[in-house]
């Protein structure tokens, strides 16, 4: 067995299915991955091979890096106690965070999880506001507490669950690729947030105000929506006219992954949103999230909010070691330069390949559309799987997401290179000409075949793996 | 400065009241301590006084364990991913978990805090039972996400809470000091448990079914409330019966703080949960926690649960060096021994002060009830504030909760030893003897003088620490 393994995989395998829980899906579950190593953009299975890691957004300054590593260390071996006592890791990493914000953001609660930053985040509006009611978009995913559950149709449009609540209100998220209007040439930015000042309009008729809009600044999950300029500082303003504010949540796409800017709702031009979530990149894998927002609302509640390890001595200065290897290692730099490279190497996939129907994204964070038909945008769900496992097998990891299952999601460690970049497409490449030449000769089976290991062919763990896209 | 400090303490003290969110209360907000190392059962401040730690639960195995801080250590610069791919580490610590739980609780969550813990329990129980309401007890606290102030009494009962939802039902503490049965010599275990049924029945008639019945296992924050015998195997069956299933909340208690089990609810006799939450102790500090449930509720789902750090393999690595810790130093067995002494000598102090009313607890988890007089039981509130100001001048943290903040509350790290239950009781003597010569004396104001520095006495911050108990 590898060093630090403690079980056969069979074995592994057989303890996980008895032992934990159903629903925590496994990455390909009909023929899982063990992992016994990382190091920057690459993890190592338990025979040494090795992957290149296109996906994990929470090891943001790569796996196991050993500032951050050290960091920790050395302040478990100090002090780790809760925020009811002063230390200074606690307001020198709310400061440093400040930094990278519009002034007006400036109150921080330290939490553990982005699940948790969004739960107390509502929790602050429905308080300031004095309202109830949620407006989110079409598709969004914002954790997995019950309430986030409940604002999430990601989640809540799925079979199995206890669907819509009334106190939710979806507006339709603002793709520019699968548009809802019919009209061409419009201002897309004013047309969708037009759609979300007559939602709140209805409300109002009806009496409804809503305690908040929750909104990622780019929708992960959704299908890697980038929402066209113009649209969030017009919705701001009407959430507020309604008595709502606007909650960002960045909790998939911040620290500096879009490249161009520290966080994604600044894509948005002069746009500051009530209040910002964060999440995964924030402690590169150690359990840290927060939110920040303006001193009006964070007045407002006299009810004490105490939460056992947010703010920690540990989690500060792991993510303070975290900012400091985003500044040393200019990663922001990074994942523009080699976001913008990757980018052109998917375009140019794209004018070969007509099943790649769009190409979105912003630095390190890009999804691929793909599509039977490039009209009628058809969905290539089971292409977009074939994809995936076959790049498995190649010893690269990507994932898909969005309503149908058929956007190739990038949102690898900030260290990703250009070599990387190259490496992905090009096998990339071979596998859309190997599926391509499959649909011309119509033999889809040996299709899938040849991007799954026969013995998976028949497993059910295929096609949870279809229902369940994967959020990594 | 001390070494690790960034600031002066004042200056800490001033960016904080800037920059983390006012509800983030300080232990002593009117002259806060700055801690900056940590060891066992101590605490050290910037000035290098050392603290006695009679209330980090959190800090289970002792502050900064070294085998702990190793295994974290260790596996932080190996590999740290989520659960989606396989790792030893996750099922190796779930199965000695297992080895600590009667047999049909076998199927494990891991996640990040107990606050996730018990809102994922209660989102399971749902789904099991296609309910939605919940039950809990009066007092009660069981987290910070949006579901679980609903389900706090101690929270939606206070003052700028929006109040007790109509889905949430709330039976009384099964108290044995304060009962609320006039008869003496009654079976209380069965009485309490009478108007758990009495209440499902009303419930019943009003056409409403509970998804759960959510109890702390030894009540905490509640005023540590230790339920009679017979109670919750009573209840249990009530709750079956009535179609709900009964999580219990041992994010407190569990880990062996009880002394004669592992687990609190195990001093019930022959009573076995549909599910039990876990957190604090459980990472000695990293966030940790757990729900474990039977594969009955386990499978009703499936809707995916994905949590980004739950059960990663640093979290796990630590879960288990806490366990090695528990085991090699045997501090189950000292949890028992101290916390026997620890009572004995607290129940020599009552014999001589009438100002404690009750004492009450298991192993390391003991509350002393202060009390104006033992026949009205008058809250003894401001002397019970007193008390802990005045062991904190003298370099020992203990504090209150309960309704009436009135119950000086011990759950020290379970490294607490004999001679610290002496330098706290022999403290807490002469603070008592005073106490009462300055009532005796009818000079109060000197009194609360000689309990505080002067300079706290006109500060609001006094007002806000009564009103909001500490929970550390």
């Amino acid at each position: 067995m590898a060093s630090g393994e403690l079980f056969d995989k069979s074995e592994t395998l057989a303890l996980r299915g008895k032992l934990i829980g159903p629903t925590c899906r496994l990455f390909f579950p009909h023929d899982p991955i063990k992992m016994v190593r990382a190091r920057g953009q690459y993890m190592y299975n338990e025979a040494g091979e090795k992957y290149l890691d296109c996906i994990n957004n929470v090891a943001h300054v790569g796996h196991c890096h050993p500032h951050v590593v050290s960091a920790a260390s050395k302040q478990m071996e100090t002090i780790n106690t809760n925020s009811r006592f002063l230390h200074d890791n606690l307001v020198a990493y709310a400061r440093r965070l400040a930094e990278t914000l519009p002034p007006s953001l400036s109150v921080f609660y330290f939490v553990n999880s982005g699940s948790e930053a969004n739960d107390l985040a509502v929790q602050l509006a429905r308080r300031y506001t004095g309202n109830y009611d949620v407006m989110v978009m079409d598709n969004a995913y914002h954790g997995n507490t019950a309430l986030l559950m409940d604002i999430s149709p990601y989640k809540f449009k799925r079979a199995g669950s206890s669907g819509k609540r009334d106190w939710v209100h979806v507006v339709p998220a603002p793709s520019t690729y699968r548009k809802i209007f019919q009209e061409d040439n419009i201002d897309l930015g004013k047309a969708y947030a037009d759609e979300v000042k007559k939602q709140l309009g209805d409300l109002k008729a009806s009496e409804k105000i809503i305690a908040a809009f929750v909104a990622e600044s780019l929708q992960s999950c959704g299908g890697q929506v980038i929402p066209p300029e113009g649209y969030f500082q017009r919705v701001i303003e009407h959430v507020h006219n309604a008595g709502g504010v606007f909650i960002a949540d960045e909790v998939q796409v911040g620290f500096g992954r879009v490249g161009s800017s520290f966080w994604a709702f600044q894509l948005q031009h002069g746009f500051v949103p009530d209040m910002v979530t964060m999440g995964k990149p924030m402690g590169n894998g150690y359990p840290l999230a927060c939110v920040v927002t303006t001193t009006a609302i964070a007045s407002t509640s006299s009810i004490e909010y105490f939460n056992t390890y947010g703010g920690n001595p540990v989690s500060c200065a792991v993510g303070l070691a975290v900012l400091d290897v985003l500044e040393k290692e200019q990663l922001m730099e990074n994942a523009k330069i080699v976001g913008a490279h990757l980018a052109t190497r998917l375009r140019q996939l794209q004018s070969r390949h007509p099943i790649i129907g769009d190409i979105r994204g912003k630095g390190l964070f890009i999804g691929v559309e793909l599509v039977l038909d490039r009209n009628t945008k058809e969905p290539a769900t089971a292409e977009a799987q074939r994809v995936i496992f076959r790049l498995k097998d190649e010893l690269v990891l990507l994932s898909v997401d969005g309503p149908a299952c058929n956007v190739l999601k990038f949102k690898p460690p900030m260290c990703f290179t250009k070599a990387d970049a190259d490496l992905v497409t090009t096998k990339l490449e071979r596998i859309l000409t190997d599926i391509e030449d499959v649909g011309k000769n119509g033999t889809l089976d040996s299709g899938i075949e040849s991007g799954m290991k026969q013995k998976d062919v028949s497993l059910p763990g295929t096609q949870a793996f279809t229902d369940e896209p994967l959020k990594v």
